[in-house]
């Protein structure tokens, strides 16, 4: 079985239904040193989310030329979900949720710019805006696709999560972009936070104080989507994603975590914590290819929703091979 | 009556089978003074792309703080756009056809950047990047709305379009946002661009070399959609793009023209040698309605879809007054 979980994934069967919608951007949390993998230096954390859009639309790198990898050599998992993509044949919309700079391809342009540092200031001043961007947004996709998958690109994005959801109670470490995660550093980057402005258990409030703009676009998405099922394709992140919108937008059906494996072996007990049966996820393999194989040894355990984009492929196409193949040749293609 | 033309405007009733889609941008052509009055002056024409999205989308404009008039104090008729879509309560998504700059709402962006004045060199340099644009729009909207209306702000677009219409000899003089249009000048402007490359009969070298990203993007959208009815709400630069995509992509089912009682009685026979009876139009009348009055005296005949919008508006609400009413108020609030 390759995907688990929640029965609803068997009700799927028409890529037509289906819309994968891609929230990136950035925050100025990603820039401390150690806090995220997702770029080649902290600095390069803010042109992931450029990079990343470019990769699941168009199978590129466009605005630079430069191979979508760490320092250590381990690929973006874009690669991934374009292959995936490709494979289950949805549509796809990429949103700005505070890029740095503008990908060239098509996206919804919102302008929002990064979430700053909230060690030193609220973290989302157009937090109003926002939300109010999410909510067109959903109005647009309600009913329109059955299931609207959404999924993030946010370097430094398990950091704002993990304050958001402990300002919240829940204090579980997030998952991270590394194999060991920076959890030290996420509680001494979240203590400064919380001495700047004292957390008050309201959602909202955490959002705009320790979030960033994926966040709040999520959230007023859902708040707009009365029919369609939300999938929430990600890890730690789109679990406090999850516990947002349950206690912003209230009423709670069809909304589901999508994830993979990897996020269940290390922080499966968050997960059911927030979302209960809510929760699916894709067991992929990667062993034997290159670069990827380091998913298998843990370094990466989700990012722009790829657990949900095979998971997908897999029950359109029932077909594992085709999809690990595509991924091999857009990795390639890389190369 | 107030709708007329062809009975597919009975078959509409539902908002949600509607998406109102604003092609918005520049061209260089608008800055030949005397050629556009869609601005207060000929520098400022490249900004009424940008001011008509942000009226279309939010009722007002956030850029710049002006009064979207002409310097003559006549409207824009994003105006009466703005209110028939708040009556008809129809999805709406601007997009970037070429924008000077990026205006402060949601918008699908595309970076294509203004056209260049085809007296100087090739209009279209990304016209590749354009339709492929434009198809990847037109999956994403077909079959999930019955009906496309992809309407224009396009300064100096009814040059454009003269000029590509008459290089596929059609030698009809277009309509005009003047009340007395400069058709010495459109005509002296084509000849000199016919004279930079001498026109060969072909649809897509015409848009190429002549014409602007409104077109090559709404081609590329009808290129790739199936299902859906479109509607090219406008007057002659909208009978442009029915040629085109006549010619571009053969078929031509669910296809029509949604226009202004006012183009009728101006380019009526431009539209109809082009489109058949594939033409609707909205009569309306806005006497005593300060400034909008100028429009009864032909100085404004069409604009971002205006008479499709007022159309829809009335045909799904059945209350002319109520779309007045509207209209009256979105008004005043820019005064």
């Amino acid at each position: 079985m390759i995907i688990q979980g929640n029965s609803i994934i068997n009700k799927i069967d028409r890529n037509d239904d289906i819309i994968y919608v891609l929230l990136a951007g950035s925050t100025e949390i990603s820039k401390i040193p150690g806090i995220s993998a997702a770029g080649e230096n902290s600095e390069l954390t803010f042109l992931t989310p450029v990079l990343d859009s470019e990769i699941i639309y168009s199978g590129k790198c466009i605005s630079y030329d430069v191979i979508p990898m760490t320092e250590n050599g381990i690929p973006t998992p874009s690669i991934i979900t374009r292959a995936a993509n490709l494979v289950s044949g949805v549509d796809i919309l990429i949103v700005d949720a505070g890029f740095y700079e503008s990908p060239k391809i098509p996206y919804l342009h919102t302008k929002l710019g990064p979430a700053n540092d909230p060690r030193k200031q609220e973290a989302l001043t157009k937090y109003d805006v926002a939300v109010e961007t999410g909510r067109y947004i959903g109005r647009m996709l309600d009913k329109k696709y059955k299931y609207i998958v959404l999924a993030e690109s946010v370097p430094g994005g398990t950091t704002t999560a993990y304050m958001v959801l402990r300002s919240l109670g829940y204090d579980y470490m997030t998952s991270s972009s590394m194999k060991s995660g920076p959890d030290q550093l996420k509680r001494k980057v979240a203590d400064e936070a919380f001495q700047r402005y004292k957390p008050v258990n309201n959602a909202m409030d955490s959002m705009i104080q320790y979030g960033d703009y994926m966040m709040a676009l999520a959230t007023g998405i859902s708040g707009a989507v009365r029919n369609s099922t939300i999938m929430y394709a990600g890890g730690t992140q789109m679990a406090c994603v999850y516990l947002l919108d349950k206690i912003i937008n209230k009423s709670h059906e069809k909304r589901y975590i999508f994830t993979t494996g990897y996020i269940i072996n290390d922080r499966g007990d968050l997960l059911s914590d927030i979302a209960g049966g809510n929760i699916i996820y894709a067991k992929t393999n990667f062993s034997g290819i290159q670069g990827l194989d380091y998913y298998e040894q843990g370094y990466v355990k989700e990012g722009t929703g790829f657990g949900a984009a095979f998971g997908i492929a897999y029950v359109i196409n029932k077909n594992e091979n085709l999809i690990y193949d595509e991924i091999k040749k857009v990795y390639n293609s890389f190369l």
